[in-house]
């Protein structure tokens, strides 16, 4: 029995102006990566609205499940994979906006990440998550943080110690910060033994927010396997599931983290 | 008032036959360093008695304060500055050893770090520590890691978060795991946002033990500053503490550290 098993990224450019054109977009680059084979597909932060919608959030959310994951799982049924993006989601019960990553596959909505690290003026935007679920998709069990989150150690690590051995990172991080995503994307999957897929926006918004692309997936090793360069890209990769083990033995952090002692010390 | 100050970290080799050569060798290059105005200066971890002296651990172990901090103390006080390297240290009360990291200064010695994660069979020559000082020099507050501990989070965190602004590296690394020298010495920088100094260890020891090298300077972006190649080097970076609040404002992950929540999930 192998544990090889293809995933892909998909780097994007948004228009402003609505859903149907990225919806569209979206759905080409999908139908790239299904058609490849991948298993699980991980899409940009806000890749069906684009980012800098501050004024219009209440108006481009959506309960969850709703729309949107209802568009994914076409996709999902299509290619028979999985897809995990960010989307703007407002709350069932109270009104309230969250930045949140859904999980839908072939058998529909299957459950949500709500970024818990808001960046900047996020916090006006939106409610922060409070909840790190890790997902069980037979051949690999999966976490997901959010673009920002990427710079701390500690979902990542919160969500390898829940057994997560692939982490999805769906983002729409900044040009200016390259440096922190070069070091950040490697970091948390060497630390973790884990798989990182990180997908990214690509271009200009509101002729300031510029964002970096360099969409990456990353081996347990802190290796960069491939990364995106064009502004609507899809990269896959095919990788090995054995690989986390064996690294896990080769640098065990997650064996000789000291859980109690760091607890204490970190809660002081 | 600038905040500028030169700090330093000595790259060597070892001698495995006794202290007398690496001493002597230390001394030359802490000379060159203190010559250059260097205000603290780091070693690597067993820059006194090589590394791999597991069978003669007892016999080379010390009580902290002893010889070598004596040692060490002449020369802060020769050059005005402060020193920080690991040696073997023996417990005053029950004779247990140590990998420990300790510090003097220009009035003596100041304080230890003992290592918390050790690395594969360490744990069978010593005992691990418990505890995170944060010792304030007066131009930088400085946190103490040694070697492996680079690829844990936690430490420069729990350090970080007591007000540690400069973090040492007492080092032993290994040449097979350069991969992760490269990215957690800048991973624990970048999402500090502190200085980091990590002194490393040069050349093979019993045939089959590969030093590293490649001891550097990183700023709190995650940048290297200077890298050591030579196997007795010593690197100066002359760096402005005022970085610190600057990149904890461009990139506040201390601030937005979700500190109630992280403790919570870590401890499930």
């Amino acid at each position: 029995m192998t544990s090889t098993v293809k995933v892909a990224a998909i780097q994007m450019n948004c228009f402003m102006d609505g859903k149907e054109k990225n919806l569209k977009l979206a759905g080409k680059l999908i139908d790239c990566a299904g058609t490849e084979g991948a298993a699980l597909i991980v899409l940009p932060e806000f890749f069906s609205t684009a980012y800098r919608v501050e004024e219009r959030d209440y108006e481009l959310s959506e309960i969850i499940p709703g729309p949107t994951t209802d568009w994914m799982h076409n996709y999902c049924k299509k290619h028979n994979t999985f897809l995990i993006g960010a989307i703007i989601e407002r709350d069932i019960c109270d009104g309230v906006m969250y930045d949140t990553a859904v999980l839908v596959g072939p058998n529909g909505y299957i459950g949500k990440y709500r970024k818990v690290c808001l960046w900047g003026t996020e916090v006006l935007r939106f409610k922060s998550g409070s909840d790190y679920p890790v997902f069980d998709l037979g051949f690999a069990k999966v976490g997901i943080q959010i673009c920002y989150e990427v710079g701390f150690p500690e979902g990542a690590r919160i969500l390898a110690q829940k057994g997560a051995n692939l982490l999805a990172y769906t983002s729409a991080f900044g040009l200016k910060r390259t440096y922190v995503w070069d070091i950040a994307t490697r970091a948390r999957a060497l630390e973790n033994g884990v798989f990182v897929i990180d997908s990214n926006r690509y271009g200009l918004e509101k002729g300031e927010t510029d964002f970096a692309g360099k969409s990456r997936i990353v081996n347990p090793q802190g290796t960069v396997l491939c990364e995106a360069t064009e502004e609507n890209e899809v990269i896959i990769a095919e990788i090995n599931m054995d690989e986390v083990s064996e690294q896990r033995l080769a640098l065990p952090y997650l064996r000789d983290y000291k859980k109690k002692l760091f607890v204490e010390k970190l809660s002081e």
